[in-house]
């Protein structure tokens, strides 16, 4: 039986990038380059095979995944071939992507969500559906007190006031429709007390946040590697230049602010002080959907000599997150399957602001990781 | 008791450098930055105190550790005034460090090292005396079949033909001593069959090869990085340039060679293919004892993606180096100790081309050596 | 006879090492590495020679000179045995420098400075004196119906409101002295119609602002590249990380956006049209007095392939300033001798926002420059 | 009338960008970006326009036009669907390329070159036909005594041994058929006095050698920079990392060293002194036609202070090489119209390695260059 992929935001570059390559992998037409769940040492037998995934979801926009799969290719993100050749393929998911439900409340709106993805389980016959947050990165909410408790979050859902931001909200429905639930965004998602109460009590596991994609991933594996040496690291100052849609967002000073925080926890948590420097986020048009970031980091050695090292990473972040996408369908699938509920915290490989309080080397978090597949076999 | 540190090649950067800082941290003049044993996660009490070694050693130089520790303070490798605050403790150990002897065989130059080192243990007292080498990087050598048994070698050791490097003379003087031998630069050491012999015949412990400091630093986090994302590195090209004296040595062919091939290991090993591309050593004076490598490495994301990260180290050699000698010296002597005997491949974190069959990760080295300190305790 | 230097900001790092540097010429300690003056091309008798330079100035700091020389040595930036060696010198000079006068009006203020320059001149019997504002950077001040004519001007700084910055108020009193004022901070200084008049009723010169050391120097000849080979700029950021006293300064936003104009204006008007991206400041205090600063730029080649390249400049700003103050004395010194007033925009070469309607490219700067040179002799 | 423009080499890369992007300028696909000819300062109406270049050559390989450019496409050297609009244009040109006469002797060969070339000029009805060299780079040739003048050039000529490299043969076969010669390439060209005898001769004006593309074309500015600044640059070493034939054919020792002593005539003669440091040229396949070079400078400021600079270039060689093929071919037809012979040393601006005792500054490179096309007018 097969295993249902809802993305929210299923018109952006990440979600567009994992459906076309889900299809192509499906076709023979490509290796899964950057799939996690190749790995040798967390390849599972229990994990849903990327041939069953069949991908549906919600977004606010209306283009056609077959042009946005064609802006992709001129912009390098996918080979232009391939999105001719899967033509037929990307048109039978448009079917599947429904517009944002509106409604009075929020618990109607809730309820919307809840059918469409219901009725598209029942449509292709899916053995069970995970639900994956790759919507556009939202402000963080102002705290409510319906926030805190399952019950208060029902009573005001009811009231014309919106509590909850658009992430958390599409939480609170993939809980209801009984789907495991994964934000790759930095947005809030189902990370408040009210909605960890549902999934514990509909038995969904739940993970996230916000993939690591490409400065944060690199800073998990050098600050381990200056702590282990009992480096002295005296600044890390960074720079990260991005066009494409979620640069703009990004852009937006909430964002920003959402998005530089997240990158800086694995800084001060794994060298055990925070040193000098921030990380800037700037929209470059022309920079597109290849990342430019450049990190500087000074640091001293020994008799406190000054050093220093500086990077260039120069990444098309879709190619990188939509690997990662399909990982984590097959990871949650596999999950929810198992009897997991609650947070996923042996995903913190995969995000720059993981669940729970884990070590954020990168070299531990895989081997958590492929312990955890292996429990789930 | 103390512990004697006997280094090959002592008026070397290297050497001096982590004389100079061994002296400060006794004075309580510096902190142990750089010093992995100084790592929660490694230090142990079977450690011998950093206060408690003593320094000597062979050199064929003849320049005053003094002058030698000044000329370092004016290329900004140690800082000036601690060479001002210790040259009485420098001076003193000045009358430690020993001209290598010279004899018309081997076995007698070996025989006069050996009686250096015995001597030296005496004057101090020390419990025992672990050797170090940390003289320039020689060529390989010739094959011969006195390498391959004790019994050939030491045969072959009384005529007048030298079929010892230098470094493995130094292994085998000190084995003929009692001791302990680590081998911080590429050259053959006790890579021998016959030493290794000599060694387990003699239950002393050996470890090396290379001190890994800079370009191999970052490969040995950076290539896992992308082993651990399943990403395909395509080419990984690098320059280091060099100045100082280990710079002048290493740009002949030979040493140079020698180097690069222990800088390629890690690469091929740990992604179990070699990418395109190749790392160059190129000796600029004016560079001195600040190396600068720039690294270029591309890579395949999903769907064929190519991208592409480089990196800038801008690092002091010695200054990287030193507090790892300290490390390995406080290491093999709790090793002897503790009754080790035979290749020590649990400090694999030490080294670009450590002795056996190890992962080069260094997050997987970092969990091994803990392991080893927790079991020498 | 001999030409005074008085120095707005005297006690700052540029000054500072300004006033070693000239001393250390003129022991014959060290070569006019940086000083644009020596060049073949621009070298004229009719500079005053660099030993016949005489120093003072204003600050509102009171640290002795020898401190100030002190912690830039600490600070690599001058050598710390020239500070030992010229301690005498230095101790000197402090005797002329004078704390910023403070008055019930801006009249009386500047009244007593302009007594601080001519007491000085007549101290020391010099020929002539120069103001070089090298000051804290000011935020641009608010416009004022005063600031357009001299007349207005008198009246206005009277009364006890504050209409001129500090800067102006400089350039004001130096006029008042009969000196050339030279802005090389990004601050208002002369740049006022009101001084403008002053400047011309006197017949003296003035020049500025804000010295040419770092990124901008870079675009002056990589944007003119660009332009040359008719290739297209697509978009051009940078980053300047910075610590010491100018880098805590400039990250205050008011000061922040007054330079990062500055720095703006290069690209707009050599390439005819503005390029994505933006340059930013930032604030890293480990980073010190050797900024760091990295650009990014992407651009176009035929049929529109895109290309990049990026750079890294490590400098340290008051080393690659101070000769320029040195040289800017010199050749202001001249032009006031050689009756020149007015804006003296053939300065241009110094500076990142310089006077008139000039050419921003440095090598057209730099034919004016030698140029306006061969006319002083 | 039309300008022919002969290629030797003419199924290379830069040969064949060059070739369609005139095709695509006269179609009026594209604009003409790169084309130095197209500044307001160069710009002139003496020079043939780009829709009057007419397109033919000589070349060892035999794939057609279309394979070759449809290659290019894929590598992101030129846009897919010019190639694909512009198939009947490169197939027309293909018939214009003949293969490379091979004869007993080097007059033959020479003759029959002659004779190709005379046949195009008529079946086109060409005022005029420029020859240029953007052939393969070939090894320097032992020096022989027939080098040095036409008599003897031309008796050796008809013996069967070969004296003259390929890139010197067809500099006389140029200048036998009453053709300009530029050569493109490091190879020896016409800079052989014989050659230079008949170039007179026939009043022929040539130009050469070795188009700057890249890090020479940094250098240029760069240099200059620092020498204006009167800073000391220290070292300056440099590595090219780069893939496509042109790299297979570099990464020879012999053409590497013939490219490499270009590159480094623009430090030595701008700056007056030999930094330290080399510049080296890397085959790695992957890179492919993007080339990447990677330089680091040092330098010395105001009393000593040492600081550095580092850029990465990530240009497409034949991208950048190919605008400056049709300036060259439109400057040579106007200089041979406008009577001049002999060396154009005013092409300077173009050359890595320029013919004659020129300023390297690509500023005055450029103010010489604009003086030229205006004499021409
Ligand atoms: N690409 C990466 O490497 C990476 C890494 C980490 C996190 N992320 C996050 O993934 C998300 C998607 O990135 P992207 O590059 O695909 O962005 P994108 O702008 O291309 O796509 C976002 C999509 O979300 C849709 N959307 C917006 N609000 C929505 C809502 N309320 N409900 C449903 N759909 C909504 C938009 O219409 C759009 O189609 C962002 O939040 C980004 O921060 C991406
Ligand atoms: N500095 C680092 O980061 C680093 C890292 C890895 C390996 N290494 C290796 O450490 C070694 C020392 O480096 P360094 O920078 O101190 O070099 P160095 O040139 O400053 O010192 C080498 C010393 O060895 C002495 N010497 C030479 N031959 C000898 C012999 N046969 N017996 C005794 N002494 C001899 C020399 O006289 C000199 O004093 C080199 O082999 C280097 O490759 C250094
Ligand atoms: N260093 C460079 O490369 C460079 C380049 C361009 C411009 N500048 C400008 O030069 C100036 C000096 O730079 P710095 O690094 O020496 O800074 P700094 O902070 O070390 O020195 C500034 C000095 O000005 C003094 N000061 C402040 N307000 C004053 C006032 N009203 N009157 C008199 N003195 C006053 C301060 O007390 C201090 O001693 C800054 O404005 C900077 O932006 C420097
Ligand atoms: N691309 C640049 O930026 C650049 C810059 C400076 C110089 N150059 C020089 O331009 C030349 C061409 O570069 P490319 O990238 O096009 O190389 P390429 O290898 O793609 O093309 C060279 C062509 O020359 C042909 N050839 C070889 N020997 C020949 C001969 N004897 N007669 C006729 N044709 C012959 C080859 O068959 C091939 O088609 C090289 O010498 C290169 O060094 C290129
Ligand atoms: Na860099
Ligand atoms: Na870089």
């Amino acid at each position: 039986m097969h295993t249902g992929v809802w993305l929210v935001g299923a018109r952006g570059s990440v979600a567009v990038t994992s459906i076309v390559g889900a299809a192509a992998l499906r076709a023979g037409l490509t290796e899964p380059i950057g799939c996690v769940t190749e790995h040798p040492a967390v390849r599972s037998g229990a994990l849903p095979p990327y041939t069953d995934l069949v991908f549906g979801g919600h977004d606010i926009a209306t283009t056609s995944l077959v042009k946005r799969a064609e802006a992709l290719a001129v912009a390098g993100v996918v080979p232009a071939r391939l999105v001719d050749t899967l033509h037929h393929e990307l048109t039978a998911v448009d079917e599947d992507i429904r517009p944002l439900p509106h409604a009075t409340t929020q618990a109607d709106a809730a309820a919307a969500m809840t059918a469409d993805i219901a009725e598209f389980r029942r449509r292709h016959g899916l053995e069970r559906v995970v639900v994956l947050n790759v919507a556009s990165t939202e402000a963080a909410p102002e705290p409510h007190p319906a926030h805190d408790s399952l019950g208060a979050l029902r009573a005001q859902l009811q009231t014309p006031d919106a509590v909850l931001p658009a992430s958390s909200l599409a939480a609170y429905a993939a809980f209801e429709a009984g789907c495991a639930f994964v934000d790759f965004t930095p947005s809030t998602g189902a990370r408040l007390p009210a909605l960890h109460e549902l999934a514990v009590e509909r038995g969904l596991p739940y993970g996230g946040h916000d993939g690591k994609t490409g400065e944060t991933l690199l800073k998990s594996v050098l600050a381990p590697m200056f702590a282990m040496r009992h480096l002295q690291v005296r600044s890390w100052s960074g720079i990260n230049l991005l066009g494409g849609g979620d640069g703009a967002t990004l852009a937006e000073p909430a964002a920003n602010a959402a998005k530089s925080a997240s990158k800086q926890r694995v800084l001060s948590e794994t060298l055990g002080y925070q040193p000098d420097g921030h990380t800037r986020i700037e929209f470059v048009p022309d920079i597109g959907d290849f990342k430019t970031a450049w990190d500087l980091v000074t640091f001293a050695g020994f008799l406190g000599t000054p050093m220093r090292m500086e990077f260039t990473w120069h990444g098309c972040d879709s190619a990188l997150a939509a690997p990662l996408v399909l990982d984590l369908a097959r990871l949650a699938a596999a999950a929810h399957r198992a009897g997991r509920s609650g947070p996923l915290t042996e995903l913190a490989f995969f995000f720059k602001d993981p669940l729970g309080d884990v070590d954020h080397s990168l070299a531990a978090q895989f081997v958590a990781l492929a312990e955890f597949a292996r429990t789930l076999g």
